[in-house]
């Protein structure tokens, strides 16, 4: 196969629309993008017109003098407008599609390399290759140009029906957009302090240019009519319910002590009191206080709602708490689940060997001075938030483990409890210990409580 | 090359301690697993111990008896512990590492293929193969395997130094340890509503099996001496500094409202009053009550630490607030920075342009009612974090964003003014407006803040 077959066409990106002003300039528009082109040839503004579908830069100037159509497509790929594919004959090999406006990449280290925040994956039929640093996201349409990517061509061969031109300008086009490892990203802490897992996470869950917001990103309900909503309650754990105390909140409005007060007291507490535990009316009043269940309803798609005592986006509501009990008086030992609706427990039937693992591995990040008297186990039903919401869902599911978090140590220190949030569990423990599908429901924050101390509880006093 | 060439070599994980018991019983440990392995013979004692290098089946076999050593690696196999490396005679072409004990994985989707969520990325000199919902670890010492990974093998050719044999191994054991596509990716909500990125940072931010709490996960100052860390004070913007008004805290600690009473009526408000809008004295109470420096210090591996009015992660305080200004009396419009040292706003200079785009990609997240008179632009300086903290920082940093928008719920509901906090923004917009490196710092989160809309003055005044 001759290399002549290789070739480049060109197609604007989808949902970029071109709007002609009052004054005759065009305005390249897609939301909360705009680019002003200045004024443009007829001939060039019939050019836009045909990009809407692929076309190779011979057909472009077929219809338009060849100085004129090479500006408007400079132009047009320095603004990042351009989708590039690049096909041998009537095959295509590979795509570019730019994600922001091109900036010059940093230069990349020696030897040449594939960055370690790019990443391949299978995406349907194709193989998308993204990096978080990068500037664009490469599709390859055929498996053999795998291998060109991940050693950027390096000894490559002539292959059949991988024309080594083909190699070339799929690594040229990595190298040009940003793919390539830089010196900073081994000299550097603000690239090597990043995990890849991080940064493509903050990467894809951030508003960006070929996010659009409610259509394939945000609050889309994607899923509506595809699946059905998962309830506002949990399923019922079998074993019979154990009602909790409640507290006398309007006495509590008027008796508690003030935000201030509560917020600059507020402190870790990571000993505890075991002559006089917590009680199960304390941890009644406190589950009462930070997470019961106000009111329900349905949103205009047909989500269940519901209003609870901390923020949570979309009232989505999709956290459950597990109590992790070793020490309460007027409580058994074990796992339970809040059911925050009717206020009340329900036993976790869970080996003793899986409880103590989910025990000690979150005690691991309490720097190890004492086991929590109850470990709040917080779990999230990730399909309440991502029936809805797209590519942000887990973003918000942490800020709202967060809300919580904050929510529990104000209420703990009211109470006179000791509260400490923890900075990390494990997710196989508490599958193991609750059988639960880790794709449906797994644990994402960890909050330890317990009596306050007594030297503590006099100091206060 | 003959296929006879191809071997698989057997070695324990790293971290891996066998214990013999009173009782003559040997257990595995590695924190905080244990696997109980019975009574075994002095020739499977001695096995174990030459495993902890690569070993051949043949090699093993030669001091003990073919069906003993068989029936240990099986043992260790299933339990996990037992990293297998192919090679060909010498060459090593990849390793297997299981993440936890062996799962029989759910039956792959036809046609078979690999699952989308598992991604390969260069990793020092290897290829890494990874999926947060496969049991194991696959790493490739020869480039050329990367295309049977993504197609499974699938019209594989016989190529020079690529044995058949090799590649059957490989994608023998992708599927053997849940790397291929379910049913469930296409027919499930549980498994649909998983973006890769999300599904993925979910399992690298949390404990698991090969997590090493403190050592290559968590609290570990991985950075320290081969970084300096970041300072706990944002380095100054160059603009003259506005002393923000102060509230007096002793006066609120008796006056402010109870914590129970703000908590019950907290609740988002997405208008506000444009006629009478926020003041810089409220702006200037809410940072301090929610964000303000308290006292500073160090922790005992040189990291500043302080002490802010909400919880944070090793007291790093990562967090930083840029304010964006439309309405408030008493401030010209613009974006500031605020010194939580100081108590004092730092106008950042940036084009009115990028203004406009960091207004309008975060009130998107706030369903359009109104524009927020100013919009808190919440930022991490992840280094703080990342500079102690390894795989969990990140995790970390929006738990804290959710802390901070709680506290700052309270805040504003004590205050009687209009708070909402935004799901999404846009991180591009921030860095094109302040010009700051997207490493170093970036935006993580977005509040809206007004004055209480007249209406709701009244009825709850």
């Amino acid at each position: 196969m001759s290399h002549g077959d290789v070739r480049r066409l060109y197609r604007l990106k989808e949902g970029v629309h071109s709007v002609r002003t009052a004054s005759g300039e065009v305005v390249l528009a897609a939301w909360p993008h705009l680019q002003e082109m200045g004024r443009l040839t007829a001939e060039q503004r019939s050019l836009l017109q045909v990009l809407a579908t692929d076309r190779s830069a011979e057909k472009l100037t077929e219809r338009c003098p060849r100085d004129q159509a090479d500006r408007l497509l400079a132009m047009l790929s320095s603004g990042g407008w351009l989708i590039t594919t690049v096909v041998c004959g009537d095959r295509p090999l590979f795509s570019s599609q730019p994600l922001v406006p091109h900036r010059k990449p940093l230069p990349p280290a020696e030897p040449r390399r594939l960055s370690r925040f790019a990443s391949v994956r299978r995406d349907g039929d194709a193989i998308v290759v993204e990096s978080p640093a990068a500037g664009a996201e490469v599709r390859l349409y055929d498996s053999r140009l795998v291998e060109p990517v991940l050693t950027l061509g390096a000894a490559q061969q002539e292959r059949p029906d991988v024309p080594l031109e083909a190699v070339r300008l799929l690594t040229d086009e990595l190298a040009h957009r940003g793919f390539l490892a830089t010196t900073a990203e081994t000299n550097s802490l603000s690239s090597v302090q990043w995990s890849p897992h991080e940064l493509a996470f903050h990467h894809g869950s951030r508003l960006r240019g070929d996010h659009r917001m409610g259509r394939d990103f945000g609050g889309s309900y994607w899923a509506k009519g595809r699946f059905d909503a998962p309830p506002g309650k949990h399923p019922r754990w079998p074993a019979a319910a154990i009602e909790l105390p409640r507290p006398d909140l309007d006495r509590l409005r008027v008796q508690d002590p003030a935000l201030t007060e509560v917020m600059e007291e507020r402190c870790s507490i990571r000993s505890y009191d075991e002559d006089n535990p917590l009680t199960v009316e304390e941890l009644g009043e406190f589950l009462f206080r930070t997470a019961r269940v106000r009111a329900t309803g349905t949103d205009a798609e047909g989500l269940d709602v519901s209003s609870r005592p901390y923020p949570g986006g979309g009232a989505a509501y999709e956290l459950e708490i597990y109590p992790l009990v070793r020490n309460v008086r007027g409580l058994d030992a074990g796992l339970y689940h809040y059911a925050p609706h009717g206020h009340r427990l329900l036993p976790v039937p869970a080996s003793a060997t899986a409880l103590r693992w989910l025990m000690k591995a979150s005690a691991a990040g309490m720097t190890g001075e004492a086991t929590p008297q109850v470990l709040l186990v917080i779990a999230t039903r990730f399909g309440r938030l991502a029936w809805k919401y797209q590519a942000m869902g887990y973003a918000l599911t942490l800020k709202h483990v967060g809300v919580l978090y904050q929510s529990m140590y104000l209420a703990a220190t009211a109470m006179r409890l000791a509260p400490c949030a923890l900075g990390v569990g494990d997710s196989d423990a508490f599958a193991a210990a609750t059988g639960l599908d880790y794709f449906e429901e797994t644990s994402v924050g960890e909050f330890a409580l317990g009596s306050l101390p007594a030297a503590r509880r006099e100091s206060t006093g």
